[in-house]
């Protein structure tokens, strides 16, 4: 019997296509609210002795993840030969180790509710940053699909002359593969520390790529504070507006907004969280990492 | 060294009663939302060695349930000698079973994920319905505190000549507590039902009750659509306007407003849920629910 797909709300687009892409059924759940705040889930479909995935994105993730177990739970509660978990932006990875007494790391603690409740995880870039591997966090096995090739190919095709630009040096690695695969030059910006708030920013060799465009591209944008301050050091050198790609929308609050206000010639994404600025599509690229885990 | 109490955001009142009432010291924590909605959350007192509260009651509790998760890690982890929850509002005790396939049961879910991260729990009144006791969903020691008693004293003290009423008969056990303890008669409704969708209610003996005030007593009052819509049998009876007592005050949406329209007297809760109806205290009686677990 086909695996099955299940969607957490607002996944339903998510799962229609792993359906479509993968040949699975296309499942039934409900998961809903009752009045006082409490979640219902309930697994509808016949999935005894089935493989059984479930979509579900993490941005906003503390009134998800209860649901989420719940659903998970019920799944396999019903039989389900094994439950999965397609989850295109992974939330709590920043909080990886203890930066002030008291604190808990809470990437372990998520990282753990979800592995009792899941047979395997599927995700994109997660922020991995001082942990480095998935698996210190989750005990099941997950397969990390990499949104460079699909930013790459998007750059190729819809930007002239691009510029590749990490903002920081964290996003550094990440972005020189897209600059790599996409046959773009890449530049790191270098920062030069004048005093605790006097931050003077260069782009190396600037008269190079006055006729180039400018594509900031980072792995999560939420307050874009970074990209922001990117776009007015890129303006102060004299480059022109730049095109800001996010592989994961997270965008809080106003944020799109003040990237938009500060000069974004474009603001694109790729779709693990919906939102209006999702351009790249990596359903495919997540399709081909949940089909490791099916028979 | 004394015991800690610290609060979850919205509990503050709580944790400075239980420090008054049990002389604990009261503990600094700081539990808030990043901008991308995941939490921080971090125990900032020295709990070394020392018995720990947190206050955290647990209406719409699936924003909250992350956080509280998250701060009693850290209590634990900073090498709190015990971690206790005081909760006055325990949530998910309604899906106690399995109504229908592919259900989960939520109660056990959620009762296990607390009863792993704290060492005992003290609430007030869980609305247990199917179990039994509170031991079947929570592995870690419980005390349950009961309303009944404090309700019971703001009605002598408050209602003239009055008649206890408990909206149906999951309420009757509770509400006779109530009428004995606060010297009152007390009736069940009964009813008759005509139809799929025509329930007579009627009030035994209604002639003996004109010129008592009755007083509708329910332990979680949510979409207030029971005790609406037994205002509208008591006034077809004949009775007059009564009054709405209620344990916990979760009033989801309007229903609040929906009740005072219906035609309550007065709308009165216990302080399980900090609520404009409040006007029972409780924290007495928690504190002493709390000492049990206290050297």
């Amino acid at each position: 019997m086909k695996p099955v797909v299940v969607a957490m709300p607002a996944n339903e687009q998510l799962a229609d296509e792993l359906a479509a892409h993968l040949s699975l059924e296309r499942g039934a759940a409900t998961v809903r609210r009752f009045p006082d705040g409490e979640s219902y889930a309930r697994i509808e479909s016949a999935i005894k002795g089935r493989d059984t995935l479930i979509a579900c994105t993490l941005d906003r993730p503390d009134d998800k993840l209860v649901p989420l177990l719940l659903l998970s739970a019920a799944v396999r509660e019903a039989g389900a030969l094994s439950a999965g978990l397609v989850v295109p932006y992974l939330a709590y990875m920043r909080q990886d180790r203890r930066f002030n007494p008291g604190e808990t790391i809470s990437a372990q603690h998520v990282g753990a509710w979800i592995s009792h409740y899941v047979d395997w995880i599927v995700t994109v870039d997660p922020h991995l940053h001082r942990i480095p591997d998935l698996s210190q966090v989750y005990s099941v096995p997950s397969r990390v699909v990499h949104a460079a090739d699909s930013v790459a190919q998007w750059v190729r095709a819809q930007v002239r002359n691009p510029l590749l630009i990490g903002p920081d040096e964290e996003s550094a690695q990440w972005v020189s593969d897209v600059a790599q695969q996409s046959d773009a030059p890449f530049v790191v910006l270098t920062k030069t520390r004048r005093g605790d708030r006097d931050v003077q920013v260069s782009v190396p060799d600037v008269e190079r790529w006055r006729s180039h465009t400018p594509v900031l591209v980072d792995d999560v944008v939420s307050t874009a504070r970074t990209m922001i301050e990117t776009i007015d050091h890129l303006r102060r050198a004299g480059l022109v507006a730049p095109v800001c790609v996010a592989v994961h929308a997270v965008f809080a609050q106003t944020a799109f907004e003040e990237l938009r206000a500060a000069g974004a010639r474009d603001i694109v994404s790729c779709d693990t969280i919906r939102h209006a600025s999702n351009r790249i599509s990596l359903t495919a690229a997540i399709a081909a990492g949940v089909r490791a885990f099916l028979p």
